[in-house]
């Protein structure tokens, strides 16, 4: 895969060299990312972040990835306040605004929104998520998050057993992290779901065709021996009635009894942190804390990276960032 | 015409020679928007883009421009969350504002507005855009963008002749456009547009009196050897009853086949991309966009060069703007 | 107290030589905030300035203030698009948030909040107003002002004489200004208030215990020889019944006829210039404007150098800024 001056629009243009070769990028990044050094290779640049769709934790994780590595951002939040909400071709938005800018992020509700935003585009779009189809970034943070917790206990992610949990139904974060994992080898699925809310066919027969195997459960009873426990909401307007969602209420939400009754004491705790808290559903309860394995922090943190590398990988900068290292002088309590 | 350290307010405050040297800056800007070199001579310069009104695509605008000179934005958009909507006076707004930045870009919906503002601003004050007064850039990026589509056919804004369509009664860009014409030579005029949105006749007077002449017509037929065609929306609430209003309807609207039976083949295709679509009014069909002399995108391009010649003109930097520069070295589309 | 890597969350945290030394180095960011020097000590750091209430002013104060260090801004405005406003706890989000800056400025409607942040943060948070509760860095930036205005007539804030006229009951600001005046020596108070909104018992048994006197006032009316006037705004729901708010509509403006029969020539009138306008309430008439003891502008300019310098300490800087000075080559009008 080709980064330089390309679109990053789904997970299905990546190959296992070329995500492999992103998460090589990603580690470079950390040091920068921790202020231990300071860069300006992208000094001069600009980054446009549209989001039409509002997603602060997104948002300000590509802003600030942008400014770690020297650029400015140029940016436009809500679909009210902008040109697209007066009726304006997603095709004249792109030719007008990509000549503001040297790179484009972009959220937008709409489905396939974004790749049509590319195709009015003169400068390389990353997709920040576009309604149900794509959040090609955040499946990245995910699997990176993955292979660095294994790591940290010796682990890979070939091999890797995975527990997913919750709404594997409609969850593009689930879907988009089980098309990245089907890139590896010998990964094991343990996907606990409510029936209604079962991992879809399509996804199954990828992760069969990958030489995989998955287990489906339909409660969160018995010992998972999971490498990592990929939790996810379940909405209840989800359910055909709402009998049957008083019916799994509270059966699908992780604290720290349960975690420690049905999972390894190494079991990473996930989750994507999407639109909705992850307390508010009761999925990931506060007591888990303090649990070092609650790895959710870890994945925003390594959001950074991610996308810090996807830029400089779109840019072609990525050889050549240590030749702009400055020194840091102010406190960081990173 | 003093830059350094003036505000902008409107089009009648430039005469020829200070709209020459306007472009003769702009000119100079391409390389550094095109990305070819960089420039950091406004470095630590802080710009405060102050839209009261929503227009993502002045705004971007004016805030790349200012970083693509190496200052920094800070920006307020929207009136809900602003000191304005409590009702605190501009006086206040812009004694309090103008504490914080060099440079004051500013939109807002009411007419006379920005002038207020700027009484009581320390530092200058560039009109983004005040109601149905004046937003003096789009005029003037304008006004550059003909001059460097005549160039490119040999031709010069002396001597021009121009096709203004649509509402030309309301038109706040037409009627700007046509005032910076009169500080020009022997321009002709042909204005279509439905009776009820003729062209004022102050400006009709301002047109003889600059030596200029004019015709009118009320339907797109005909033949018009014009070098530009300027056109704009015509709204149908601007009719005083629908049944006008439905007589005039698509009358005044361009495509392919009516371009090619109408116009030149090399007639220059303009247009304000304002408040509303392009599309949704059909003013223009997207079965244009193939067109090479359709230049609604290098219209927005060139308002980057323009504005960024009126920060390097306000803040007395133009003469020494390439003692800053410095290499790219990041993948560009531009 | 230590600044470095330190919350910034309330009066209370300040002795008084912790006060004097900020403003020992707010003094010292005078000539960055008037572009006399430039500097980018702070290059590469990143605010992120959370403002979770609208406050145009003190955002745009905030990020200006970081920009003149060399530093980037991030920034969220408004509750709406915020993951706070989907139910994301205060904890989450500070985990999440403060791993994208080297520190944080937060404004919040509820009281707490901030704090509540704070302890999520692995990043220093400076409370930029959270509801009734605090808002140091006006206090600061009000006693700040007190200082300058005093050295300019030669005096001192040891021995000040200080009206505070107006809502004294739920005024955030005058309480918060009262405790920082229990630090220095020999202060008068003259409050005055209708009944109603009389200073509370806790903040004058503080005065009382720091050595300081009062007298109190239910009227405007008197001789005040005070050295500086503090006005807030009385609200109208503040009172029980609609007869009451009547009978003190007005009675608490201050114009310049009523300043030059009841205070001395050279007193000082400084106003929080908070949520509402003071021009709406009549607080402070516009015939003040030409009145050169009227401070309420210089006081928004010295909450500049305030958050700059405690900028500077949080982060450690403040003994090194001159080290990264830079020349302005731009017209700049402060």
């Amino acid at each position: 895969m080709k980064f330089e001056g390309s679109h990053i629009l789904s997970v299905n243009q990546f190959d296992r060299d070329s995500i492999e070769h992103v998460f090589h990028v990603a580690n470079q990044m950390a040091p920068y990312a921790k202020r231990q050094k300071r860069t300006t290779v992208l000094d001069g640049a600009i980054l446009g972040n549209l989001f039409f769709e509002p997603s602060t934790r997104t948002r300000v994780s590509f802003g600030t990835a942008f400014n770690l590595l020297g650029g400015e951002v140029r940016e436009t939040t809500g679909m009210s306040n902008s040109a697209l909400a007066k009726g304006e071709s997603l095709y004249d938005t792109a030719r007008v605004l990509s000549g503001y800018s040297d790179i484009i992020t972009m959220r937008h509700p709409d489905s396939g929104s974004v790749a049509e935003f590319a195709l009015g585009s003169r400068v390389p779009v990353i997709n920040g998520g576009d309604g149900a189809n794509e959040h090609p970034t955040q499946a990245l943070l995910d699997l990176y998050t993955i292979q660095k917790e294994l790591q940290y206990h010796g682990g890979n992610i070939d091999g890797l057993h995975i527990a997913m949990i919750g709404d594997l139904k409609y969850g593009r974060t689930v879907h988009s992290l089980s098309k990245l994992l089907c890139l590896f080898k010998n990964v094991r699925f343990t996907l606990i779901s409510p029936k209604e809310l079962a991992m879809p066919d399509a996804i199954l027969s990828s992760i069969e065709n990958a030489g995989h195997s998955y287990t489906i459960s339909e409660t969160l009873e018995g010992n998972f021996d999971a490498d990592i426990c990929y939790q996810t909401r379940v909405q209840e307007e989800r359910f055909g009635s709402q009998e049957e969602a008083n019916l799994y209420r509270g059966k699908f939400r992780l604290n720290q009894q349960i975690y420690t009754k049905h999972f390894q004491s190494k079991t990473v705790i996930m989750h994507p942190l999407p639109r909705d808290s992850r307390v508010e559903a009761n999925e990931l309860d506060n007591d888990l804390n303090m649990n070092p394995n609650l790895a959710i922090f870890r994945q925003t943190d390594n959001g950074v990276l991610v996308r810090m590398a996807l830029f400089a990988l779109t840019l072609g900068v990525e050889s050549i960032i240590s030749k702009f290292d400055k020194e840091v002088h102010w406190y960081s309590g990173h």
